[in-house]
């Protein structure tokens, strides 16, 4: 009799095929599911193959368009980072993937879900912390912390784990290698509408996209190109260590050099200075797993707030794995190019510059003159 | 044969007494444990009955005083307090508890260290995160998380819970109800010197401490006379929960208001306000139990760096739950009367705040004028 | 023939009378202007004072319960507090009084407004930051920065001042000294919604008020009638000096411990810790006079949405100067009486927090082990 | 007879070759300072030009190994970076140039200083803050804030500003155009100790520098061939103001990123997270010209503090305006290969992720159960 239904986040690869055979084995019955946010993947021929290994069910889900809106665009709107560097993009992808395997456990009745991800990763904490919040009940079996399973199947593992530790440069999949790039640049606008992108155009060709998923395809093919995007890195992890990143994101590294423009050009100065905060924080809770909690939700809302007024159009070139701004303009911008000149005073004295000056020294100056009692 | 030796922190309540009987029934040799931190306690009575339960050696360790000096006094300079209300008493004793049990421990040769905090508080964390950070090897038993134990000895743990979230108001042990408190208040001078306190005068009977633990017990007794600082709170525990808590800090509540006081009137007001924010930190940390860790040790550095200049004498009076300033003095004032009184203008010109005020309005006023480009 | 008209916020004393006189002088048509926020004025004294002394027409304007509710209550939700003492009730009230005036001005057609705060102080700033947010191409007279005026009233000044920096203690108004103050406590429950009174009752004799103004009224009285929320405090100041600062706050003193209170029980750790870091950003904000300020819209915004279930009821003593909780009930508690007690393991494993504590540990046991490199 | 002397910052250009002859006019005995922090200028050229102008005396200064050391260090040791773009070169230039101004006017008994900056920019608030810092009483001559000179002078600064603001990309003077560098990249070995590099070496010719200047005159030199550095952004002046800055900073650029890899490598992930809001806070203190500010002083010595084992080489590329992290090695590295593994358990003991994660999603899980009373 079986102990259960498991929808199991199956990749179609050995490693998640091993786990969906070992559950069988268990005596669960198993529901595979294959979310496609985008990667090259064969989806059929993994359908195939989950069902010759015994899946009960197979569910081959699309969600570039959801993941382009729901999760990279509030990502881009925070200028999100971890640790300066990393701009998250596996980060997001987890509570993406995990909400829907959540919905397909519901819907199919299942009280179980597993997936693949490695004990002393970030993704298992990703995983399993949006399953907690958004299915309170559900029961997570993650073979890799179960002794049986990986003391069994862990001569496999040890090879992947070397691959990731010794990459070598042809682990990049979406970026070219900025040597053999192209010696010309390709120019393109992006405009953006509350902090988002809503249209992206190549300057020279015409080109243009103004769906989210479009839009973030373009810029991942075009950054893709130049060799744009690409990091190695040690990050520390949530679970405590360091480990070495290499990642690629070409269409969010162009994003981000964009946003951070269109943004300085239109937000005021003090609110940027508490929306930069508040960015670092959401970083630090998406990488660490905590997109639906409500801490984040928080974050989310206040950021979102904070984009308003972000609007208008940004002109860049993206050339050798650089991403140089050209120009920018808004009808909301904040540069009053009157105020700033020499030429016309404006509302603006100089001389008040010298009060303000000798007001920000006054702290400097104080000196003991008498004590302060009753 | 004996599967090793494990020093127990005892209380010498009947919780501990089970644990070191129990610990015995397991097989391990015991070393039992009792730290002195101010407690009233009748640690003979103690030691005799861990005595009479088989414990190998007894340790009665008087704490007081490094207490005091190196977890109070750092706290006293830091203006710790968890989410604006909890002196956090308990949450420095634990380090300072631990750190000498570990210290017995590698004395004794004992791999093993034991506790009687529950599976739900903080203390299992502020004691076990200190353990593993003075002594990575050392294997930590922890009765209340192993169910064979709690399982047997819920009943009494019950009782003692119940105990906890029912508390009566005559569960202060240090402080009288404020209702039946003098009617008169006493009145004292702090003199403070690098951000901790040196001296304390009762300014009408002239009665003078000077060493840490003769100045903490002395605010202790008079704050204690006056029922100062007992508070009722719903407080967040590093484990998720909400929980109750119940605390009084008679001495600690004086200090933070005196030390509040002689750092207002000494510390740059810019490096108050970065100081206020790694104070916020530093009382996170020792709420969860990151006493020993790089970065408490790091705010530590550079909160007592902030100090380098906190030193002066503030007045009170202690009357009815309540603690007034009356006034402070200090060699390394930053009050200048001359320079804030109105009759004398000296290095101030008025003037100047015209400047400053309309230079801090120029961003109101940025509007639209044109775009940026190359 | 006249140079224009001014507003002229007027308080009814000598000082700004002798403005109002100054202005007349120097050919401006004067508008005197009076605000209720609260305070014990005779306002009809006051009319008549400035009519006779040249006014070319009075208002008197009744601004409490908009005081309340615009001003404080946002406070309240943010638990403001300048310095971790000052309740901010004078700094809160300019940009509620600068507001009035200045619709004043723009509908009598007046180029001016004017107000009698020092050239030394925060006021002016609070003032004149509201008047340039709200009215950009408004000038501000401010007598007490223009040297043919202070020169000329200076000895006046000089006895204020005075008066300011030595003040006895019975320069307290609202509230009674506690050594006078009853014997016996008065018992409060307060109702929230949304992270603001709506209903205050007196749990012996059944008085209620449930409109803010009465609300906060009645709190005014039951914490002056106990001396609550007295201060005598050094605070630093926008313009870089250090001040004295006596301040008493009666009705807010009560408000800030029942808010951080029911905030406690209804907040998520998380949430409460970020909104903490905003609330002391919007302290400095308000004390700096930027009210109407993008960041300050922005800051209020975000702690308006925090406070979305901070709902219940607090009930609280009053006594000798103290505030004393006493319980608190929400149907939006997050405090979980089952989860948290000893009895019911619930969801709950205890022993999770010993992978909890390890984990937590893993960062202090890193060694060197190796280079990365390509 | 002479006003008194003042000692002026001299560029030689037109501008303040203007100023000084308006100084003399206007009555000063003029003292001519220039400074050499590294810029390209025919000093001997400067000087003649000075004293045939009228100067009294000429002083030329050489700077540079005080600049690196005591101001470009700290700030890659800081990863300084103002609104994430701009890493601060000129903010930190203008109080390195003027303390030495100060010690000139000093040593010459001089009252005065004067500068050529403008009315609207951050660079007269560096300027002066350090003036007053470290001089208090000195009287600051501040031409272009002055309505007889910048009036009389306008028509030129109108020039000036023209082309600041619509700089073609010929304006930069150190780094080449990424289109026309080499079409290989330098690759490059940089030492660190305590947070500063202390070597660097060309890998392939095996060129290597070890003395601060030397240090960061050959990462110039390597950066600009290959373009890195630049960038075109609109800032956020302290004045209020939004303006479009064009800055290249070569060796700026490199050590940035070579830093933020050996410390990512080398520091615990929470002392780094500390750091990092420490680091944001000295970014915006050096650009609005608090370099000498208790504040600054403060930050500067924590961020030291914490750089104490940031310690080791980085290998990296320079590439068509990219700098390419290729590997790091420490002796204080905290990055365990071991640990971090899939095939060795060590210390680490997957299960415990388990316990991690189900305690990190309690909070998610707290429902109403009860009310919270005495």
């Amino acid at each position: 009799m079986s102990k259960g239904t498991v929808v199991l986040a199956y990749s179609g690869g050995l490693d998640t095929s091993c786990i969906l055979v070992w559950l069988k084995e268990q005596g669960y019955d198993v529901v595979a599911y294959l979310a496609n946010i985008g990667q090259s993947e064969d989806f059929e021929a993994a359908q195939k193959k989950a069902e010759s290994l015994g899946a009960k069910k197979v569910f081959i889900e699309d969600l570039r368009a959801e993941f382009v809106e729901e999760f990279i665009w509030p990502s881009v709107q925070a200028n999100a980072i971890y640790e300066d560097r990393y701009l998250l993009g596996t980060s997001i992808a987890r509570p993406c993937i995990a909400r829907r395997q959540v919905q397909i456990a519901k819907q199919e009745g299942a009280q179980y879900v597993s997936h693949g991800a490695t004990g002393k990763g970030n993704d298992q904490i990703r995983f399993e912390l949006t399953c907690y919040a958004l299915y309170p009940e559900v029961k997570i079996i993650s073979p890799w912390r179960i002794p049986e399973f990986y003391t069994r199947f862990k001569g496999r593992k040890d090879l992947m784990q070397y691959a990731e530790n010794h990459a070598p440069s042809d682990l990049y999949l979406m970026t070219k290698n900025p040597d053999d790039s192209p010696n010309h640049p390709d120019v393109l606008e992006i405009e953006f509408n509350r902090g988002v992108p809503v249209r992206v155009t190549h300057l020279k060709d015409g080109r243009s996209e103004d769906t989210p998923l479009d839009i973030f395809s373009f810029l991942n093919e075009i950054g893709g190109k130049h060799g744009v995007g690409r990091i190695d890195i040690v990050e520390n992890r949530f679970i405590g260590m360091k480990s070495r990143g290499i990642y690629e994101t070409p269409g969010g590294t162009i994003l981000y050099h964009a946003h951070l423009d269109i943004e300085a050009f239109t937000m005021d100065r003090e609110v940027r200075r508490i929306k930069q905060g508040l960015g670092i924080k959401f970083s630090e809770l998406i990488y660490n797993g905590f997109w639906y909690s409500p801490e984040c939700e928080f974050v989310r809302h206040c950021i979102s707030k904070s984009q308003e007024n972000v609007e208008g159009k940004v002109q860049l070139s993206v050339f050798k794995g650089q991403v140089y701004i050209l120009g920018r303009e808004s009808p909301k911008s904040l540069y009053n190019e009157e105020l700033v000149s020499m030429d016309v005073q404006g509302d603006y004295d100089p001389c008040d510059a010298s009060g303000f000056i000798r007001v920000n020294a006054v702290r400097y100056h104080c000196r003991l003159q008498g004590d302060l009692k009753k």
